[in-house]
C-alpha cells in the first residue's frame, strides 16, 4: 500500500520510472482523499474531472511534475475550471478566457490541476468555508484557506497560493505545511487576481521541504538546490518581534526549538532588534496594500460592489482616500528599507528566523488571524518560507519562517532544508 | 466653428460650464474626423457606439473628464468593446470579462471611450497598418501605434499607450505628440495584458502638455501640477548617448533647440555621459524583457503560437533559455543602477534632457523604429515625457525627452510645460 503522505514529487517520478506506478495513480488517491475529507474540510471550491494522458510526453526528465496533482487557489485563471475569486459576486463557471502563465507552466512540466481551492474574497481577509485540518473548530488561515488546509490534509502534495499580507505563510503555520512565498517578482502572476501588485507574490505549499526545492527549479529555471545538512558558518539572526501583539508561549517554545536545533547543526546565532522600523514598515505595507487595491480593483468594484464585505469595501475606501504623495512617500520608504535589509544581510546575517504567526489556529471561522508578522517581509519582496517544526500538546501546529535577503531564495532553501531533511 | 484641435480638457469643461458645448459634441466631432481620416490612417482596430449621457454625473468638479473622448490601446481589456492585443489569434469580438482598471478609472471621471486603438503583436515589435499621420509612408513608431497616430491626426485629444521599452516615448517623437511614461508602478495595469510587468508602464498621450497635466492629477491623486513659466534654478543634465546608434542631425537639432531654450528660460545645463553604463542597462533590460515574456506569455503562447510572428517567438524562445540567475543577475543590476541615478538626481540634476528616437520616423511599415533610447529610463522605471518641440523641413516631428528621478513625475511635468506652454 503506498504511502501517499510520504511520497515526494522526485520519489513518484522514480516510482513512474520502475513502472511500479501510473501516471493517473496520485491524481487518484488524492480524489479518493477529497471525496472523503472534503465534505467537512471545505477546501475546494470545485473538482476538475479526471485528466486524459494521451497526448502527454510522459517519463522526461524535464517533466519533473509528471502525474504531481496540484491545487489552484480560485484567485488565478483557469480556462477548463470555473474561478470565483472568492466571491458571492463573480462566477465564471465556463472557465476563464485564458489560463494564468502559472496554470500553463505547470501543465507543461506534467502536472495535473485537481480543482480550484478555496480564497478569502480576492484573497483579502473576508473568511471563507474552509476549516483547519488538524481541528475543524479553527481557521485554516487565509489567504490561501484551501490550499494550506488541502496539503495539510493530504488531498494533494502541491497547492498554489498567494501573499500579499501574509496569505501563504500564516495558514501554513496553522496547518502544519511548508509554505513558500519567493522573492517578489520570481513567478508570473499574469492572470492572478491582482489585489496590491507591487506586494503580491505567487508561492505554493507542500508537506516536503524537497517538494519545494523541486519545484522552485522546475518553475524558475534555478539551478538544482542543494539540501545543507549541517549549518557551520550559517549566520542566523533571530528577529525579536515588536512587543504588541506579544507571540504566544507556543510560539516562543517554536522558536526556541528551531533556534537551539540551527546551534545544534552549527549555525552562529544572534539577536536582531528592528525596533521601530518594524513598526514602520507595518504602516507603509498597510498604505501600498490600500492604494493599490483600491486602484486594482476598481472594475470589480464597479459591478459586484453590492457582495463585496464590509472590511473589503472600509480597504477601498480607505485606499481612494489616500494621495499619491502619502503612497509614494511608504513605497520610497520601502526602497530604502530593502536596500537597509541588504546591507544587513550582507554583513551579518544569512538568514532571520521569526515568528509565522501570532500563535496557533485561532478558534471559529470569523477571522483568518492576525498576518502582523509578515507584512514587512511582504513589503521588501524578501523569501520566506514557513517550517512545521512545533506541535502544541492539543496536536496544533506552530510554524517558524526563516526569511533570507531578495534574491537568496537558493540558499534560503539550502538552509531552511537542514532543519527538515 | 470650435477648433477642436487648440481645446484643453479644462478648457472643454469651462465651454460646458457656460453652457457653449454639450457633453457630446467633442465625441461627435472626434468620430467625423475618425470617419473621414481613419480609412487611410488606420489607427483604430474598432470604434464604440455613441455613448448616451443619462445617468452620468455630470459638471461636477470632480470629474475632469467628463464628455473627453478617449482612445483605448488594443491590449488593454474592455467589458463592452472587442480586443485582440494586437493579434492575428485572438479576437475577443464580444469584449473582455472585465474592464480593465484604468478603464473604469477614466470612464468613472466622466470620459468616453472612442474606441481600441491599433497596437503592435502584445505590445513587443511586429508592426501593425497604421500610418504616420506626417507622412502615410513611414511607421507611426510602436507599440502603441493607434494611440500615437489618432492624438495626432487630431482624431481624440487623449489615449491611452504602454511601455516596455519604447512604446509611448518613440511613438509619440515620430508623430509630433506629448507623450507621457510615468515612474513605473503609478497606474494600474489590472486587466493590461502583460508583457514583462517588471517594466510594463500605463501611460497616454495628448496634444497639450496641459492636457497631461490635468490626466496626472485626475487619475493618481495627485496635488495640481503649477506648469513653471521660468526654468531658473532648474539643473538639467544633458544626456549624451552612446555612439552605436548615433542619433540622426534632425535629433541633435532638437535636443540643441531644447537645450538653448531651457538656459533661456535660466536653467544651468550641464553634460552627462553616462558611458558604459548606458550600454550595460539596455542589455540588463533585453535579458529582463526576455525572461518575464516568456513567463507572462506561456498561456498566449500555448494556444496562438501558430499564428505569433517569428520575432516574437524569437524573444519568447531567448527568454525561455535564460536562467534564473542570468536574470536576477540582470534585475540586480537595475536596482544598483536606480539607486546610483537617484543619487545622480539628487546631487546634480532635476531633469535629464535627452533623445526620444534616432531620428525622424522611418519610412516603410516594416519596422517601429529603435527604441534604443528608451530601454535605459524604461529599466529604471523613472517618468518620462516627449516633448514634440522639432519639426524637419519636411514637416516631420523629432521630439526630444525629459527624465525625471523615480517618483518625480510632477516636477518633471512643471518643468516640461515650461518648455510647452
Amino acid at each position: 500500500m503506498t504511502d501517499w503522505n510520504r511520497m515526494t514529487l522526485a520519489g513518484f517520478q522514480h516510482r513512474l520510472a520502475d513502472g511500479e506506478l501510473s501516471p493517473l495513480d496520485w491524481w487518484r488517491a488524492c480524489r479518493e482523499r477529497i471525496d472523503a475529507m472534503d465534505p467537512s474540510l471545505q477546501a475546494w471550491e470545485c473538482l476538475a474531472p479526471e485528466p486524459s494522458m494521451a497526448g502527454r510526453d510522459g517519463g522526461q526528465p524535464s517533466n519533473a511534475l509528471y502525474g504531481v496533482p496540484v491545487g489552484i487557489k480560485d484567485i488565478i485563471d483557469t480556462a477548463r475550471l470555473p474561478t470565483t475569486w472568492g466571491t458571492q459576486g463573480y462566477h465564471h463557471v465556463d472557465g476563464s478566457d485564458m489560463d494564468a502563465a502559472i496554470v500553463t507552466q505547470l501543465t507543461r512540466l506534467g502536472a495535473l490541476p485537481m480543482g480550484k481551492t478555496v480564497s478569502t474574497e480576492y484573497a483579502y481577509f473576508q473568511p471563507s468555508r474552509t476549516r483547519n485540518p488538524h481541528d475543524p473548530a479553527r481557521t485554516p488561515g487565509g489567504s490561501s484557506s484551501g490550499s494550506a488546509a488541502a496539503v495539510a490534509a493530504g488531498m494533494v502534495p502541491v497547492a498554489l497560493g498567494t501573499q500579499t499580507v501574509g496569505s501563504i505563510i500564516r495558514p501554513a503555520s496553522y496547518c502544519g505545511v511548508v509554505g513558500f512565498k519567493p522573492s517578489h517578482g520570481t513567478l508570473s502572476v499574469a492572470g492572478v487576481k491582482a489585489l496590491a501588485p507591487s506586494l503580491d507574490t505567487l508561492g505554493w505549499f507542500t508537506r516536503h521541504m524537497e517538494d519545494t526545492r523541486t519545484l522552485f527549479t522546475a518553475l524558475t529555471g534555478s539551478d538544482p538546490i542543494t539540501p545543507l545538512e549541517r549549518l557551520e558558518g550559517v549566520r542566523v539572526g533571530l528577529c525579536l518581534v515588536p512587543s504588541t501583539p506579544l507571540p504566544s508561549p507556543d510560539v516562543t517554545a517554536a522558536l526556541e526549538g528551531a533556534a537551539t536545533r540551527m546551534v545544534e547543526l552549527g549555525a552562529h546565532l544572534s539577536p536582531v532588534d528592528l525596533g521601530p522600523t518594524f513598526d514602520d514598515l507595518v504602516t507603509h505595507q498597510k498604505v501600498i496594500l490600500a492604494y493599490e487595491a483600491a486602484r486594482a480593483l476598481a472594475s470589480e468594484r464597479a459591478r459586484f460592489e453590492a457582495s463585496m464585505s464590509p472590511a473589503l469595501i472600509a480597504l477601498l475606501d480607505e485606499g481612494q482616500r489616500l494621495s499619491l504623495s502619502r503612497y509614494w512617500q511608504s513605497r520610497q520608504a520601502a526602497d530604502r528599507a530593502t536596500l537597509a535589509l541588504s546591507q544587513q544581510f550582507a554583513e551579518r546575517f544569512d538568514v532571520l528566523l521569526a515568528p509565522s504567526a501570532t500563535g496557533v489556529a485561532l478558534e471559529g471561522l470569523e477571522s483568518t488571524g492576525d498576518p502582523i508578522y509578515s507584512r514587512a517581509w511582504t513589503l521588501l519582496g524578501a523569501p520566506c518560507v514557513n517550517l512545521p517544526l512545533h506541535w502544541t500538546p492539543q496536536g496544533l501546529p506552530v510554524g517558524v519562517q526563516l526569511i533570507a535577503d531578495h534574491y537568496q531564495d537558493q540558499r534560503l532553501l539550502s538552509i531552511a532544508s537542514a532543519l527538515m531533511p
